[in-house]
């Protein structure tokens, strides 16, 4: 898995510095690292785009005092039954449900489960978390 | 928690027949539930930007060989205690794990998790899906 | 082009309370033209998705010292005659110049013509702006 | 003004070939070159993000048959004197304009400046793009 490589770049050294303040607020011990996330965020944004295969989270609130939304809603997930991994429930207060749908598949296949889960009556917020099966991320 | 209010508003023809059209694509079944899911991500932007209390989810990609990176991501979850609410763990393949953290707290701590598992050499994706306490969602 | 609709819509109370209050913040007069507005944006993102035809602005940062430069910027808008409306020009500083293209033609030819821009040595900063012939707008 | 650094950096042998290859097709000749942008926009969306002074464009579609609205147009502009450097305005059809005007000022000034905009009736798009004085990216 890890097969390092070590190139030398060229930067302005003001910039270099700037992104050095930047990244240190950030929280990153270097560079590479630093250099290796921005590189990682494009290819993901890419993989998405080009409707590659991805993975990653369906977040959904909902109220799960209508009875027949959660027995639609696991309809619907059970439809998707190939592209969901697992589900992960959770009690915000008495009414609000957070549900959070892991899943993995094409990246068509998930934004059609979220615009299914979206379009619900009582389904009040639904967001796709857009990241990877890692195989591009080595 | 129900207490719907009708009221009218005015559109150019034109435009409602092309969102009808768009909104039919994206399994609506009629307008106001659309309507409804624009004005709510609309909000959900602000309270994000507000830094107000809000919910969520944080998607990481790692490689889970490196088992002190394993122990490391634990130490930094129990930092951050009081904002995750639980977590849920994919084995993508023999590599990659997939992690997913259910958080609720304000936005400034759930974006300053995200930063700290991100710096982490060997987490090779972190996203945060923002959504929720569905509070402002009624 | 005026052909006014009117139509009803039902939310529940609290959330057009909350939408009310944001809407006020952002000088709305009444409802429904913020909700028009948010209507278009969805339309206007699924145009630019979709590859249709579609109109903007493409900004660019860039240092006029380096006079290759300009000639080479000057070949590459010609190159793509057919997408460019005209361009704006503005000295930030002694160094920099911010120039804008008013560009119009299909979301792809826009999006090239950027990625060529950008990748140009000296070029600091590239972004699209992404609006639309007005067609869809009525 | 160019004052070349240079230095090394360690990424994994398959996450830099993707990345070359992915650069390839956006037209980049090298990679300091597209690790350079990378490391700009994540500068210039910090900027944004703390309200530091900016450059850019607002790009606005409308319907110039509705006279008062180019008079209040107008004046809105006038309003922002400080913040608007130069306006282009484009013919789209009979009906539509497309107007560009390039801004330079506080992030939080251009903001107000484009909700004022699209919060007038008949202005039927409005957005914001998201540049820089040059002097972070040297």
């Amino acid at each position: 898995m890890s097969n390092l490589y070590r190139f030398g770049i060229s930067l302005d050294k003001d910039l270099i510095d700037r992104f050095d303040n930047h990244i240190r607020l950030k929280d990153y011990n270097n560079r590479s690292e630093a250099i290796r996330d921005l590189i990682r965020d494009e290819l993901v944004r890419k993989q998405w785009q080009a409707g590659d295969e991805v993975a990653g989270a369906i977040t959904m609130v909902y109220d799960h005092h209508k009875r027949e939304l959660a027995n639609k809603l696991m309809d619907i997930q059970h439809d998707y039954g190939d592209t969901i991994i697992s589900t992960q429930h959770i009690h915000l207060d008495h009414h609000n449900c957070l549900e959070i749908i892991a899943v993995k598949g094409s990246a068509k296949n998930v934004q059609h489960l979220a615009n299914k889960l979206r379009s619900q009556r009582n389904v009040n917020h639904v967001v796709v978390n857009m990241s990877t099966t890692g195989k591009i991320l080595t």
